[in-house]
């Protein structure tokens, strides 16, 4: 809609006219989820992987569980298919990826919703990032991509459960590219139950990042699998 | 109760009895905003000032509005009375002050509400701590008092407006004694929509102060004083 008004949040449904998601890490818990809540909502996904044949058997359970087409690929041919990509691999390889597919992410709209988490004894804490946050340091490795940081508290555990009809969040989007985050909130709220929130520029990324650890500790406290809410929005 | 049971919030009402908060620089706006709403919940504050003045004049504005009874204070005087002190001064302020009160806050508990957050031409954005938070400052200048951190996202406009009368956000309350962070929790929960939420211990408290940066963008963004729900909790 033109004006959506204040506190209102804007749809551009066009924005994800002919959009590709491309998952890259996509058999992890975080990425099969992703790729199933998006393929359920009618946009078309490539479920990509560092093993062609993990990428194959997630593909094909999600598409025998009905959840539409999803089709397997590796990294490469994912990042080079999308029209978005998201990056969904463990913080370990996040790095090594991303200078990987640089080529192949030239010109691609990269959503990363990797968090750097440690864990000891105490529970999970937030890892220093020497560019600041995951997403800073993806759009320091792909000059030439348009990086936003997204879907960071979205419990795969929810995503994946075929009982969980709506997902009950909202996700913050972050970036310093307006089409970008316009475009980026538009996927999260193609999810029944799920907002995208613009979130503030990429240079805020890292506590956005770093909260995972405190939903983890909330999680814990009260055996949930909690989400976040932003009221008056 | 004695067993909340998974996904519930338990309350401990006992917690607070006898409970004086004491708000440190307690005339700024979210310092009066906290005292207006602890005070219409039945619970006795003071607010503390480094000008006798301001405090007087804040304290007596409190009262007039009928939201119970707030005693004026310096901040010496204020930490000396509280069993639970809220500092709620500007972080350009906040190791001065908590320097000077150590041995007036020894055996308190302290609730930390500051924000180390910066602006520029793009907006607002975390500041770096030494200690890592301005939680963990607070507990390394007062180490004979129990250091919680609370109260980061709360919209002082909305605290302060009489209008609203149901505070709709909930209050991530972190720290490393049980006792004291249920004790916050319970605080958090007298304010009628509020309610407290265990949110990780005080290592993870940086990214909770650092996320009011990405609060300011969404306000900024959307037109709102945007607060945060826990869902599935």
């Amino acid at each position: 809609m033109a004006d959506p008004g204040p506190n209102q949040v804007g749809h551009e449904p066009d924005l994800l006219a002919g959009a590709v998601v491309g998952l890259l890490g996509g058999t992890g818990a975080q990425g099969r989820g992703l790729a199933r809540r998006f393929a359920l909502s009618g946009i078309e996904v490539v479920l990509g992987s560092r093993s062609a044949q993990r990428a194959a058997t997630a593909a094909a359970e999600l598409t025998a569980e009905g959840v539409g087409a999803v089709r397997a690929a590796s990294n490469e041919q994912a990042a080079r298919a999308a029209t978005i990509a998201v990056v969904a691999v463990p913080w370990d390889g996040h790095a090594a990826l991303l200078s990987e597919l640089r080529s192949d992410l030239a010109g691609t709209l990269v959503v990363d919703c990797v968090n750097p988490v440690g864990f000891d004894q105490h529970g999970a804490y937030a890892l220093d990032v020497p560019e600041g946050s995951a997403a800073e340091q993806a759009a320091a490795l792909l000059p030439d991509s348009t990086v936003v940081a997204a879907f960071h508290h979205v419990s795969a555990v929810v995503l994946l459960d075929p009982m969980v009809d709506t997902v009950d969040l909202d996700v913050l989007v972050l970036g310093d590219d307006r089409r970008a985050t316009d475009t980026v909130v538009e996927l999260a709220s193609r999810v029944p139950g799920m907002r995208g929130v613009y979130g503030g520029r990429l240079r805020n990324a890292r506590q956005v990042e770093a909260l995972t650890a405190n939903l983890i500790s909330i999680n814990r406290r009260y055996r949930a699998h909690a989400g976040l809410r932003v009221t008056d929005v």
